[in-house]
């Protein structure tokens, strides 16, 4: 790190990069990047080419001395890396259409990041992950793995479990929540303490407090709805709200509103098509102004895209790693015991500080125990889908499926299986030897 | 004990009674009981009469010194008992009826043990046993109390938790898995090894063994299905059982196979009407049997009312402890760090050797790690369920409802809830005080 | 706290107050002392009028706004209070000479805070500091209770089983650890970054880190050694202390060199008599600078006195808690699942973040494996003790005091066990009531 | 097993053969033994052609069809096996007589089984045992493994870390205990219950039963003694004994009465000399009757050897094993969540049902608190010790030595190893490489 930091950003073409590019000017005094190299695959290098010349249009402006690599050579961009980030898609944005569609003609839930569309992204990306890591081991043992590509969560547990990588899952919506509730109350962040506990798109906030004084019993109360803007907005009910005793995830929704969510999905898919083709055409009006040789900062649209904060949670976590800053960041990491009905290695969304040597997870001091049932289910899917994904077995694929809380029957695991693996042949070569 | 035993059966009116009575007979010889005593309350007062000069008459055809003692002050009939049973019905058969019906009209599973009508079960009954503990803290302090009222795990755990009485909850599935293999493979129960991880109602076999040789591969490959008489027949998906790796219970058909179920019971209570009822004829005609002064021994046609080795369960229960047999039975006892993901407090359904000083849990040495997930879901919903129960709490009470796995959504809890409370209102004084 | 804060000192007429109160002057800013509480005993009411007066000095030199009250009415200076501190001695000076030396005459280590005499000091003071708890549940609910009184571990335990106060206990070893390598290393104490595993006074220093760089190697290989003032310093052994992998606290060389420590504390006490004379005799040197009326600050040569940084310690916890720094400090709170072989109430002493809510503790990353059977027994040892001390019972008394690892047989513990509550028959009324 | 078992039992010039060979005789029925190996090596062969020839004579006057084969062919013997069992001592009595007089020059206890003389029993044994376990591996996949070979707790650990064998460890302790009880309250074995609860050589009796009926409390009381004919008496405190709560194993002397027991031993290695001669004149003797052509029984003067009922806890481990026989033998096995403070994979002394795939740990329902400690202590050397033996690390070794409770201080510890290491060069080559 003598002369600033390298940074290897895999899936490098993606549309959030100027985003990562502008988090980096910023903050360069506290986190001087020397060497930006952003990768892609080959199918991705007309985009990487777009977004790679803003990012180095940027970078001039700024009259920083950093460097901007435009590379289809991982192992090249790895190297001695002190930071390795990924945010790639494997399949793109058509299997993402898949992961959508085909579990609501089963009357089931279609979501990028949970159900039947979730594990299928987990069977395509866990192998590709696993291949970057053994690059990692060899070409920059020392590196932050910061893992943004969902499931996150999974992901971290599968690198856990089948690499010798320092890695850490990352998602906007703690973040997301902080921010919400810093211009709810007109205080700056760091005024602001939430508690996590769950998994990755699984979690309840168990304590919110502004200057140490609790703020969660009135949220309950008010029954207050903070919501991503991709994710459908459903009312809680009151009374079960207060009676909870703790704030749900928005991804809650899809297994405590089952009903109203696949309605409302089903409702989209015939108004407005399938949501991963409205994202393709905002991505593609984002190419067109990334391509503007005249652009060089990252454009207001791009804050409309969904997916806010990801850039400045990964900023922010590199600069306390870096720094030792020992502040608190909610991060996907190994369990060690704050759960204490989960595994040592499984992977959770928990309350850390960061040392230089790495997050250290807190513990977690209010658990309501109504999360646990759901928590542990939702986990026993994911261990089941990690070992499917790792190994190609069906019979663990199945398995995982069928236990998976918003698949309704066994019968409907094994017909929406048989679907999925098929529509995803080209990228699940472990399940198709 | 100096000159036999003293048993006191709480709900001695049921039409289980004469299997019982039959059982204490046999085994007289190592389990000498000097007086019986059946109580009901006085609403069951007249079954009581009929049931219990049966069991008059089958002590004295037996020639054996035994008093058979009928009453409705259950004080009298627990003072300085050995055993105490329980196997009554809070709300009679009508609650059954609306416990097994309400649910059906809102598309969810409708079953007596598990789901809403299990959990309207467990508030109706859990007061009433920690009612009777009260009774047995006081005037039998040494006695053991045998649970078969069920919700049995639940009701054994809400004794744990909450009364200081030495008790086992009872039920004849694992009993009858033995018997099944035993006519199956031609070998007496005692040659078989079969293990069992879960809860009541709610378990896995992870190990069959004939004399120590593994029975389970060819079990799952051949998908052998055992099937109470009480739970309709549905077959397994081969792949499914085969990479599940366990013998499911019969009662895990309700959550693998909800759609196929709960189909079955909606086109049951269209051809059949309520179960309830059905079983209310059969027991009917038992009554009319048992009240003929010509019979002293137990009718044939008891066999095929269900349930059947209760009272065998219970017999060999008792004669374990009071001879400290060091024999394994599978019983409801806590949990004690067998399954680490559970508090241990926690009640679950386990081998056990029974000594002269109660059972011992033994180890589980083959749990599917499927099953955890949803044992943990279960167990969370029993957990809310039993503190709603203790304190008449409806925002625990639909907290409980909105976790179980049966339960689609918060919506159908709020609604299934109100309709529920209400209609058990005469039985749930805890809610509307 | 509208107007500042109101602090209570038990054991205010120390003579270590000067030192507090000059840590309260110079962190006013961040600490708005209001009213400042110091109480002591009627036989220290001479001691307490001499300091406090000084403390006044202090204050009115210093042209902030605090009050200084001098006071026997501990229920008054506990009122409202936002922090109490304990700093008291039962028994004072006289007791520690009878712990020191009664054991020696045994040949077993004579030291105020473990072994038999830290036992006794643990019998003595617990319940005076149970007694202080009633105080605070009743007149300060919201009260933090810092507890400096030694066995501060143990007494910690004791209030965690025992009361219902939020309380830390506190020890000057981890910030003497942290100087120490401040000023070896010549960097903030803010970059250096120090793990604690194991028990008050019996703990292992398992990572040290300057900037994220590991040191602990290179202190291991030198043998450096830190030493406290008042411990007889020792060299360690240079294979040992490698293959431990981790520093050890200077108390522990009474378990690793118990027969050199012995000898060292039979030939002091010949050469210099009773140490905690030789306090006595600092202690009333100290006095006698303290009631020069021209004194308005703290006298340098407190710093001598040994016990350094217990008050830098404990205005820097009540700044934190105040504050919500979240900031790493070195606490004796409930252990809470940190160290998995202990239970979840036994107090450990390790690093916790500081919030506005109370500390939270990080988990251990590297537990040396030697430890553990130590950390067990010693820990086996404070629980008996601490049941001892709130019971009276004497079997639970010989119980602690003969598995202590530094007694070494249970016919010397008889024996020590009785003369040593014989000569503290007046401070300990549970066992001679 | 078709046509009877083979059996192998390494160290079968064992002066204890014999009484093995009775053992097989009398339960010929259960346990139909085909074929007896006996093997030991070069330097054993003398006695294993005196021994082995009484085993020949033996089994032809029973006229069973059982074959003795002698051999120092181990590979030959272990083919194939239904059991093999250990029972040799590598460097014979010689290096117990090391063992157990080095320490004693240190003033520390010198014993074979623990302390620095069981360390380096355990240095010597475990890559033997280890490399019989790699002959069992390839050539006896499904033997079991009985290893009675001391220090038995810490062997039986080595194996279930470092191979892939079906191994229990046995100890004639607990069958001892069983059979005085028996004897003193005239009563069949079957009649009562004792549970244990520790390690090998370290257990506390925590429940005695009398047909279900609590003796412990009386037995505290009269400070009976039950004490094997190996140990030398020593009477108990009798306040300290009633405050235990538990009856301390014999082997507990060496902790709780160290001073005591260290004195005994240098009084008797003045009189008598070292105990290992005296141990082998009496060898001598036993095996100048052996050669008896004339003597086909177990000669009445083996039963003096102590070690007694090490041969029937063999044969009843045995046969349990091949019947399934369910019932309650006290073993050494995997520790698997039964003290919850030590790890799963800790060897323990614990109740266990012997199911025909093995035993299985009963649950501890009365572990004394003050045990904890000193096992947590005790494990703690033995885990070091077991790593040590297995690297051959000095380190190690010294840290084993240094945490081991009975050693009083590190110097003491550094001494004893460099000359203990030294002494047993010959048998140690993992540390002379």
């Amino acid at each position: 790190m003598a002369n600033g930091l390298k940074i290897a950003v895999i899936g490098g073409g993606s549309s959030y990069t100027p985003e990562l590019v502008e988090g980096f000017i910023r903050n360069y005094e506290q986190l001087p990047v020397r060497e930006l190299w952003l990768v892609d695959i080959e199918e991705g290098l007309h985009k990487l080419n777009i977004v790679g010349q803003l990012a180095q249009r940027m970078v001039e402006q700024s009259g920083l001395p950093m460097q901007v690599h435009l590379t289809t050579d991982r192992r090249r961009a790895i190297e001695g890396a002190d930071f390795v980030s990924t945010q790639m898609r494997v399949g793109m944005l058509a299997a993402r259409g898949r992961d959508e569609t085909i579990p609501l003609s089963y009357n089931v839930i279609g979501q990028e990041t949970t159900g039947p569309g979730g594990m299928m992204k987990a069977l395509r990306t866990i192998p590709v992950l696993l291949d970057i890591c053994r690059d990692i081991e060899e070409l920059a043992p020392n590196a932050w793995l910061l893992n943004f590509t969902n499931p996150a969560g999974m992901v971290t547990e599968a690198i856990l479990q089948h690499a010798n990588v320092r890695s850490i899952g990352l998602c906007n919506a703690p973040i997301g929540l902080r921010k919400w509730l810093s211009g709810k109350y007109g205080v700056s962040a760091d005024r602001i303490y939430t508690e996590f506990v769950g998994l990755n798109h699984l979690h309840w906030v168990s304590r919110v407090e502004v200057d140490g004084v609790d703020k969660l019993t009135e949220l309950l109360n008010n029954q207050e709805d903070y919501s991503a803007k991709n994710v459908p907005q459903q009312g809680w009910n009151p009374t079960f709200l207060r009676s909870l005793g703790a704030l749900p995830s928005y991804y809650l929704k899809y297994f405590y509103m089952t009903d109203k969510m696949l309605a409302d999905q089903q409702k989209a898919l015939k108004q407005d098509g399938i949501r991963a083709e409205v994202v393709k055409r905002v991505e593609d009006e984002l190419f067109k102004l990334y391509a503007d040789p005249a652009l060089s900062e990252k454009p207001k649209q791009l804050e409309q895209r969904g997916g806010a904060y990801y850039s400045e949670a990964a900023v922010n976590l590199m600069r306390s790693l870096y720094n030792g800053t020992n502040d608190i960041q909610t991060l996907n990491v190994a369990n060690q015991g704050v759960l204490d009905f989960l595994p040592a290695d499984a992977s959770i969304e928990v309350n850390c500080i960061v040392t230089k040597s790495g997050p250290l997870p807190l513990p977690v001091t209010n658990v309501p125990p109504q999360s646990k049932g759901l928590i542990h289910a939702v986990k026993t899917y994911e261990q089941l889908a990690i070992r499917a994904a790792v190994t190609g077995d069906r019979g663990l694929a199945l398995q995982a499926m069928a236990h998976h809380p918003l698949v309704p029957s066994v019968d409907t695991a094994v017909a929406l299986l048989d679907e999925m693996l098929e529509a995803n042949r080209a990228y699940l070569p472990q399940f198709f030897a």
